[in-house]
C-alpha cells in the first residue's frame, strides 16, 4: 500500500531541489480556502518553512512555522515508522540519516497535509497532518503554550497574608464520582501544592479510595497507608504527641513522595494540634532576593538526610539521601526542599567551614518559615492534601485523653501519577491536544 | 539525673574562656593509655579542635579533628535533645542559638567521652563519645571514607572488552536464604550495574520473592511485576518481536525505576533474541572527553519523554518528563541517562537550532552505544538484574513458534531500597558503623 501511494506522489510532486527557496503552490486570494498553505525549503537547507496564508490575511503578518528535516523523518507517522497501538516511535534509528533531505515534497491542500519523499535508497515517504505540525511548531508562543497548558499547570506561589484566598475545598464523593472534581482539585494542588477535600466518609480505607482514583499510593519503607497516633516506641517523631517541627516528608528518598494526603478521623479536643503549612518555595525566592549567601549556602552545600529503623511489618531500614536543602530542576528552577530536623544525620560530610555558614542559613530559613506560616486546625473528615516537595508541614503539641485520641491516615502520591492523570482528564474533559 | 550530672560537671570544668587556644588536661608520656586526648578551642572561638595524642607518638603527625560549637549543640545526644528510639533529633530550632558557645568542657578520659557544657540560660550540657565524634570528623580522609564505604559504593565503569570480567553469576536460593549472598548481589550491582542470577525455580513468582528480599517491588502505571510476551494489541513496544532498539526503561518518569529484574522463564529457540547491554555511563564520559559538543548538546538540551496509552487491569496514562538524555546529581555526577527511541515525544520542546544540534548528538550517542555494546542470550532460570539509570540495553529480533512462546517476568527496583538493605547488611554482616 505504501509503495503504490509512493508512486503516486511521485508523479504530483515538484522536485525540491528545483524548487528550494521558492514558495511553492501559490494561491490566487480567491482561491484561500481551498489553498491556505505554503511550503518551502530554508535557505540553510535543513528545514521547512510552512507558512499559514489565512492568518497573514487576516493579521497582515507572516505566520511561518520551521520544521528540521531531520526532526520530521524522524517524527515520520507511517506504519512503518510509528506504531499508533503504543503511539511508539518504531522507526530504526541504527542506520538513520540525521543528513537526510527531502527529494521531492508538497502540500496537499485537499486533505491538509505535507507530503515529502525523502532522499534515502527507499525514497521513504511521509505525510504529516497540518493541524499535527501547527501543535508541534516550534515558536517560542507554542512551546510556552504547550509546557503551560499541558506539561504541568504554573505553580503559582501563596503567603501568609493571601492563604485564605488560594485555599480551595473540594467534596470527596464528587472526586470519587466525577472526573471534573477529580481533575479541579489535581489542578488546585499542582498549582497552588495544597487543597482541602471535605465531606470524607469516616472509615481507615478512604485515604486509599481516593489515592486509586488518581493512580496508586506511592509506598515507602512505612508501607503504603500508615496510621497516625501517638504511640509508645515511636519509630518515627511523628507519631509523638510533642511538637512536629516544620519540615518535607521523606528528605532521604532521591525518590521522595510528592504528595501527602492526610485524613483526618479523631481531631484532639485539647489545646494545640494545629497544622502548620508554609509555602517554601515562596521563601526560597525570599532567600534568594534578600539573602544570597544563605540561599547558596542552602542550594550548594551537600547535607545528609537519614532514617533508620525499623516498621513493625517491614524489615530494618537505612536511608540517607545525600542533597542540598534546595533542589533546582534542569532549567534551574526550584523543584524539591529537603527540610527535617529528626531526619537530618549527624554525619555531615561537609568541610568545617561550609558547616558553620550552613548552620547560619538554616536558622534563616526556620526564621522565614516561621513568620510565613498559616495555622488551621482539620476538622474530622477533611483530607488535607499538600505538594510534600514544595511545603513544609509541621503540627502544634496536642493531648490525648480517654475518649479523644488523635488520629490520622496518611498516604502519599507521586506527582508523576498525578501529572498523568491530570492530562489524561484533560484530553477527556476539554478535548485538548 | 541531668541536672546533678550538669552540677557535677561544673565543679570538675575548666572555664573555656580562660583556656581558649590552650591544650587542656596535657598527660605526661606515662601516661598516655589513660588520658589520650585534648581539646581546646580554635583561634576563630567557633569549634573544638580534638587531639588524638596516641596517633601523635605513633606517627609523628598530630592527628586534629575540628567540630563546630553548633554542630556539636545540635547534635546533643541527650534524652531531651534526641530521640533514641526512632534515631531522630527533637531539640527545638525555633529558638536555636546558632552562635551558641561552650561555657564549660572537658575530655573525660576514663570514660572516653567529651563533655560540654553550653553558655544557654539552662546551661544545657552534652556528651559526645570519642568514637562517635571520631566516626564524624570533617577531615577529607574520614568523609571520603564514609562517603564510598557507607554512604554508596563507588561505581566502575565497563567496556565491551573487560565485561567478561566483571559479570558476576549468583545463586538464586542463597540470595533467598543467606543475607551474605544478598548483600554481594546488591553490591555487585551497584558497582557494576549489572549481575546475573542463576538457578531460579521455574515460577512467575520468582521475581517478586527477589524483590521482597530486598525491600518491595516498584510499581509503575504497568503495575508491579509484568510479563513481557509477543502479543496482539501490544501497548508497548517492549511486547513485540521485532527488534528492541537499545533504550533505558521508563524516562518518561521523573521517578524512573533504578533497576530493572528479569527472570526469563522460556528463552526463544529461535535465531535472535540476545541481550544488548552498554555501560551508558561509559559512553557519556567518552562522549565528554571526545565529543564535546554532542556531550553538551545531550546535557542540556530538554526533550520530552512520553508514554501514552492503557494498560489491561489500569487506567489510561498519559506521563510526560521533559528532561536531558545525560542527568547529573547535586555534585555535578552523571547519574542518569534517559534514551527511547519510542518513548521520545513528537513534542519537542526546544528551538529549532537545539533540535538539529541534538539530533547530530543523538547520532553520535547511538553509534557509541553500539560499537560498546554486549552482546548476550539470557538463559531460562536466569535473572538478569541491571542499573537502569546506567546501562542502555535491547534485545534482538526473534521468532515465537508453536511450543516455544519467549517468557520474561520483570519488576522494578528503587536504588532507595536497594542502598537502604545494603547499609542494613552491612551493618549486620561486618559491624561497621
Amino acid at each position: 500500500m505504501l509503495r503504490q501511494f509512493s508512486k503516486r506522489i511521485n508523479v504530483n510532486a515538484i522536485r525540491a531541489r528545483d524548487f528550494a527557496q521558492l514558495i511553492l503552490f501559490r494561491a490566487s486570494s480567491s482561491d484561500i480556502d481551498k489553498d491556505k498553505f505554503e511550503v518551502k525549503i530554508n535557505q540553510t537547507n535543513e528545514t521547512f518553512e510552512l507558512y499559514e496564508k489565512k492568518v497573514n490575511i487576516a493579521s497582515g503578518k507572516l505566520k511561518k512555522f520551521e520544521f528540521p528535516f531531520v526532526y520530521l523523518r524522524d517524527n515520520c507517522q507511517c506504519e512503518f515508522c510509528y506504531h499508533a497501538q503504543s503511539s511508539s516511535r518504531t522507526l530504526s534509528w541504527e542506520n538513520f540519516d540525521v543528513s537526510i533531505k527531502p527529494k521531492n515534497f508538497l502540500f496537499d491542500d485537499s486533505r491538509n497535509v505535507l507530503k515529502v519523499i525523502w532522499n534515502d535508497n527507499e525514497q521513504h515517504t511521509s505525510e504529516y497532518d497540518y493541524e499535527w505540525l501547527k501543535a508541534r511548531n516550534f515558536s517560542i508562543e507554542n512551546r510556552e503554550h504547550y509546557l503551560k497548558t499541558f506539561y504541568r499547570p504554573d505553580k503559582k506561589l501563596w503567603t501568609k497574608n493571601n492563604f485564605k484566598s488560594i485555599l480551595q475545598n473540594f467534596d470527596f464523593m464528587k472526586i470519587i464520582e466525577t472526573d471534573h472534581e477529580l481533575y479541579d482539585w489535581l489542578n488546585c494542588l499542582a498549582i497552588h501544592g495544597v487543597a482541602i477535600i471535605k465531606n470524607t466518609p469516616q472509615t481507615e480505607n478512604e485515604i486509599r479510595r481516593i489515592a486509586e482514583r488518581v493512580g496508586f499510593i506511592r509506598r515507602t519503607h512505612y508501607g503504603e497507608d500508615f496510621t497516625v497516633k501517638a504511640k509508645e516506641g515511636a519509630s518515627n517523631v511523628a507519631y509523638l504527641t510533642a511538637p512536629l517541627q516544620m519540615h518535607a516528608d521523606l528528605p532521604y528518598y532521591h525518590h521522595a513522595p510528592g504528595v501527602n494526603i492526610l485524613h483526618c478521623l479523631v481531631q484532639s479536643k485539647s489545646k494545640g494540634a494545629e497544622n502548620l503549612l508554609t509555602d517554601g518555595f515562596q521563601i526560597v525566592n525570599i532567600m534568594k532576593q534578600d539573602h544570597p549567601e544563605e540561599f547558596e549556602a542552602l542550594s550548594k552545600i551537600l547535607v545528609n538526610w537519614y532514617d533508620v529503623g525499623k516498621e513493625e511489618s517491614g524489615p530494618p531500614f537505612h536511608s540517607i539521601l545525600r542533597a542540598p536543602m534546595f533542589c533546582f530542576d534542569y532549567e534551574n528552577k526550584i523543584e524539591r526542599i529537603n527540610h527535617s530536623i529528626p531526619q537530618r544525620d549527624s554525619f555531615f560530610t561537609a568541610s568545617v567551614e561550609d558547616v558553620k555558614r550552613w548552620y547560619k542559613a538554616l536558622a534563616k530559613f526556620i526564621e522565614l518559615i516561621h513568620r510565613e506560616a498559616v495555622e488551621f486546625k482539620t476538622e474530622e473528615g477533611t483530607i488535607l492534601s499538600f505538594d510534600n516537595s514544595r511545603l513544609l508541614h509541621g503540627r502544634k503539641q496536642y493531648e490525648d485523653s480517654a475518649g479523644n485520641y488523635r488520629h490520622l491516615v496518611g498516604a502519599y502520591l507521586d506527582w508523576d501519577e498525578i501529572y498523568s492523570r491530570l492530562r489524561v482528564l484533560q484530553k477527556e474533559l476539554k478535548k485538548k491536544y
